[in-house]
């Protein structure tokens, strides 16, 4: 017998987790098409040339990449923004431009799985290309207020900051690696590995970012903000020491925080990239997006009991009371079905009532109908409220009405 | 500069046509929910075991396998089957039993592309599982039909056999797969092959099969679905050489084909496999499903003219006349998002207003707002309806009504 396992990091959705997952992702769609962001998709594999060296040292070494059947040198889908760059290269004639889209589709990384970091995960992703106005990296940031707020996470902020700043004062690629751990290690730690990293005025040039002020950019971003109703330190916030780890950012940089609440994490960045679209063609075109962490949306909303009770999608379960009234159930679902009622019919005619209802519990369906020999006789149906626990017996005609209140 | 290509046989979906697929998958959703079916989701790649000689050799030889970074033999998703098989297997004790669930993922194939053929391509898949009564074959082939009408695919059957019949005739595996062509070989080559192959009564045995008579388990099928409302020889009909091609069916199989229309095609197909989980466990558990073929169905929905003219989900595009005017449009663009109606901002503040209107009708966007020097005098807009050419200059506050028409 075939060992049944799913790999390390690789997880299956069954329908309670599985419906969880569409109703945040039903959520976010909504706001970027309120927004006027359209959908994209990229296939799972990419000619790996087109992946490698995007995304610094670490994704090199965490993408999954193989020879496929034609011996092409293929690697699985790593982030959403790189088969953008490719994309907008690809097809530049036939886009409108700016291009505003969204992209939901799974990412591969072969990471150190540990709580809440996974090897197969969901990206969820906006980005405005071909546009180096301010306006669109304000409309990305009030994208991704709005999607957390139709959550109904009510505390978030916005820390943002401009690599120019940092690139500036000189900061090379391991300093702001470095620099983007300060949430987890603080401070201190910071200094003291800039001085190990040969940094002699660590310490000094630590407290001159901190204490830098917003560019010219960044004042322009804030007073959009302010004018789309976002109060400044409240919804967003200006962060000097914000890095982001990634290789591609060229200017602003984004991450979404949970404030006043255990979750200090992030739930998500972004921010603009000016030149990797430009390594796909010999125009140089820029662009702004922001991708939201779904795992840690999900973890945090379960936390808080932000998801609905009831994200059942059947109705009714239309028992069979007997064989020989398989008929008179099989013929009420098909109505109720084409009245738009979502209907399981219980598939097996000698099962006990008490099974079917049992059944009808088990998934969380409200109500179940019975039609036995009376009913059948008086044409009417029995109808069990599974929340109440009431029951009624009614006219078969009446019992759409139920379903309408 | 890095040569921007995709995989042959693998596919980008511009906004366009990521919106049909969304279209068409939104629908399925609703009918296979409207039948009590519920999602699930399962990895993009398992351990190549539990994949490896469930499809034939066919199914071995274009599967994509690898070694992970942990020298984990892998394959990726190959159909939707076999990882429920797994799941249920693996989840048994906390799923509820008969365990209805859908499933549409992309699934990976290495097979010679051609027209309408790809190497990543959505499934989209039904299935029963831990339930042997006819009154599950019936019901998922009500909802395979349903699917169809509801895609307005007026000329849909589904041919109906049971592999049983085939069996009693000691057809061997090969055999199968020859008869499995006869749509594309005709009867002729079917009798040659099977010659060839060994068997000295073909044409004898093929005139037997063509003949023969549903089995008592068909009948019963039959009986539930005229029940349900479906006739005989139009939504379904009995096809006693219909084959099927892969290995794990052990009694009814459908397949599903539009009919009076060029697409004599298949646009999908299932049946029985109440061995497959059993390979996972040592429990035998039934399951009956179906699996849409997406891009044969997209392909033809295209042919013919099925889309929705306007896919479009921006309702309007807010213009900015000037810089100085640019607030003004802010705060109009988030006043109608809050209103639930879909609004994407012009993101260039300099652009001239022919540019701007280009936008929109590139994007077929209806409605255009205008916010001048005279309006933001007056507090006015000026809309331009982009299909039939009006335009007219009405209070802010007015510009609601517009929407709710």
């Amino acid at each position: 017998m075939i060992k049944t396992q799913t790999l390390k990091g690789f997880r299956d959705f069954l329908p309670v987790e599985a419906k969880k997952r569409q109703f945040v992702v039903n959520i976010l769609k909504q706001v970027f098409e309120s927004y006027g962001f359209e959908p994209l998709e990229t296939p799972a594999l990419e000619y790996e040339e087109i992946l490698l060296g995007k995304y610094g040292d670490e994704g090199d070494k965490l993408m999954y990449r193989f020879e496929d059947n034609g011996k092409r040198k293929v690697a699985l889908r790593y982030d959403q923004t790189v088969p953008l760059a490719r994309v907008v290269a690809q097809y530049v004639q036939e886009l409108p431009m700016p291009f505003k889209r969204y992209q939901i589709q799974n990412v591969w990384r072969s990471d150190n799985t540990q709580k809440g970091r996974f090897r197969e995960f969901l990206q969820c992703d906006i980005d405005s290309v071909g546009i180096s106005s301010p306006l669109s990296d304000a409309e990305i940031i009030a994208c991704a207020l709005d999607s957390m707020e139709k959550l109904k996470f009510y505390d978030t902020q916005i820390w943002i900051n401009d690599r120019e700043i940092l690139d500036r004062y000189g900061l090379s690629k391991e300093e702001i690696i470095i620099l983007d751990k300060l949430e987890k290690i603080g401070d201190r730690m910071v200094i003291d590995a800039w001085r190990k990293n040969g940094r002699n005025n660590a310490e000094k040039l630590f407290k001159e970012i901190k204490n830098s002020k917003p560019s010219e950019k960044l004042s322009q971003i804030f007073a959009t903000l302010s004018s789309m109703g976002y109060k400044e330190n409240q919804d967003f916030a200006f962060v000097p020491h914000l890095a982001r780890g990634l290789n591609y950012y060229t200017s602003t940089i984004f991450e979404l925080k949970l404030v006043n609440t255990p979750y200090q994490l992030s739930f998500g960045g972004g921010g603009r990239y000016d030149n990797l679209i430009g390594l796909f063609t010999n125009k140089q075109i820029p662009a702004v997006g922001f991708s939201f962490g779904f795992d840690r949306i999900m973890e945090a909303m379960g936390d808080m009991d932000l998801f609905p009770i009831d994200l059942t999608t059947t109705n009714v379960l239309v028992t069979i009371f007997s064989k020989d009234l398989e008929n008179k159930s099989l013929e009420l679902a098909q109505m109720l079905r084409e009245k738009n009622i979502n209907t399981e019919l219980y598939l097996d005619s000698n099962a006990k009532m008490e099974k079917q209802l049992k059944y009808a519990d088990k998934k969380q369906i409200p109500y179940v109908v019975i039609i036995g020999p009376d009913e059948a006789k008086n044409n009417t149906v029995t109808v069990k409220n599974l929340k109440n626990r009431t029951q009624k017996t009614l006219p078969a005609d009446q019992l759409l009405d139920l379903f309408k209140q």
